[in-house]
């Protein structure tokens, strides 16, 4: 990440005008793109060979930016996560805790697919895929870590809707949040092989009536 | 297929003796190891080289097989799916239809993960998540194809659970057979990227459960 480093005395102090912002926003597009590509083609077809190619900038600004394969990797799954968090978690995150915040999640990763913010629908599940069969390495560590924190992020809204008595007490939070990304992982495999929206809207049935299986009486109109 | 064709009478006769069998098993154990780097890799990984490699064998004996690339991978796909009619299909048949084979087939798709059939989980899913990005192509559509016999089969299963009496009569069986595959999706990528037989666990519990709900009393005990 461009994080800056405390200016030494001797040396020219770092760029604060335009320069810096412009250097930043030029990554994040690079980065975009570059997780785009991913999603659809595998990380295997991001390069700085083909970044520079497909954005029409020089190899050697790239290679100032990112200096070997794995760390433009490194950086294309970092990029991916942010993204993720932007579309997905966070406008989630504005529904009080409780059932409706897990149905707002996953009506957010259906969403997220429909409008196409990935090419190749969700870039986890395609990297996953492309990596999980691999001897661990950073890349495929950081990959699996932010598929994980996701999981986490599901089971974490089921327990609050728990504690808010929307969810039966005796569900397994771990399973539960385990079926739900079942579900969205099958819409997202549904969508890109040829089901299109229906894919979503399977989806988005399914996890609507596993939800209101696990919900108490008291739930019954916290579903949008 | 190595189908025989007519004999030419000026021609010199197939062989009957042992090389045309010995020709044939070469060639299911060539395709055999294909599916198995194809399930782990991608089929972008095989290649006549790589197979040479692997494989102790000449390039240009494996060529007298396969013309091309895409040719090997077409004949690895179907290989694939002979693999997987005589792994999960066929044992799960052996059951009556009824909610009882639903069951079978789900618990033999899990145990085709489990006995590690593929190294890199189920073949089809992989390969699917590598192709479906793509444009529509030869090695596409079969892949794509094979993937919905797989689930008319499922949803064939679930018609007849309905027609026994053992599924309740207005369950959508389209719905319900996807929710199945997609739990089944789940349990595959779960189970290769670090929760190992614990996804497998997970998947059974939920499949288990979403048939239970989908029963009529009748069909108690058919759960193995």
């Amino acid at each position: 990440m461009a994080i800056a480093q405390p200016a030494q005395p001797a040396q020219p102090a770092e760029p604060t005008d335009g320069r810096r912002i412009r250097g930043l926003k030029t990554r994040q597009a690079i980065l975009a793109h570059a997780a785009r590509v991913g999603s659809a083609e595998g990380l295997d077809a991001v390069s700085l060979q083909r970044l520079a190619d497909d954005l029409g900038i020089s190899k050697s600004g790239l290679f100032a930016h990112f200096g070997s394969k794995e760390e433009l990797h490194l950086a294309t799954v970092e990029a991916a996560a942010q993204i993720f968090t932007a579309e997905v978690i966070r406008p989630a995150l504005a529904q009080p805790r409780g059932v409706g915040r897990v149905w707002a999640l996953c009506n957010s990763w259906l969403s997220y697919l429909e409008r196409g913010v990935f090419p190749g629908g969700c870039f986890f599940w395609a990297v996953a895929e492309e990596y999980d069969s691999r001897r661990p390495g950073p890349v495929r560590d950081s990959v699996l870590a932010k598929k994980a924190y996701w999981s986490y992020s599901l089971k974490r809204a089921v327990m609050e809707a728990q504690e808010a008595g929307d969810i039966d007490a005796d569900a397994d939070p771990e399973q539960l949040a385990w079926e739900l990304d079942s579900l969205m992982g099958g819409a997202n495999s549904g969508f890109k092989s040829g089901e299109g929206r229906l894919a979503l809207e399977r989806g988005r049935r399914a996890i609507r009536e596993r939800l209101v299986r696990a919900s108490t009486s008291k739930a019954g109109t916290k579903f949008g």
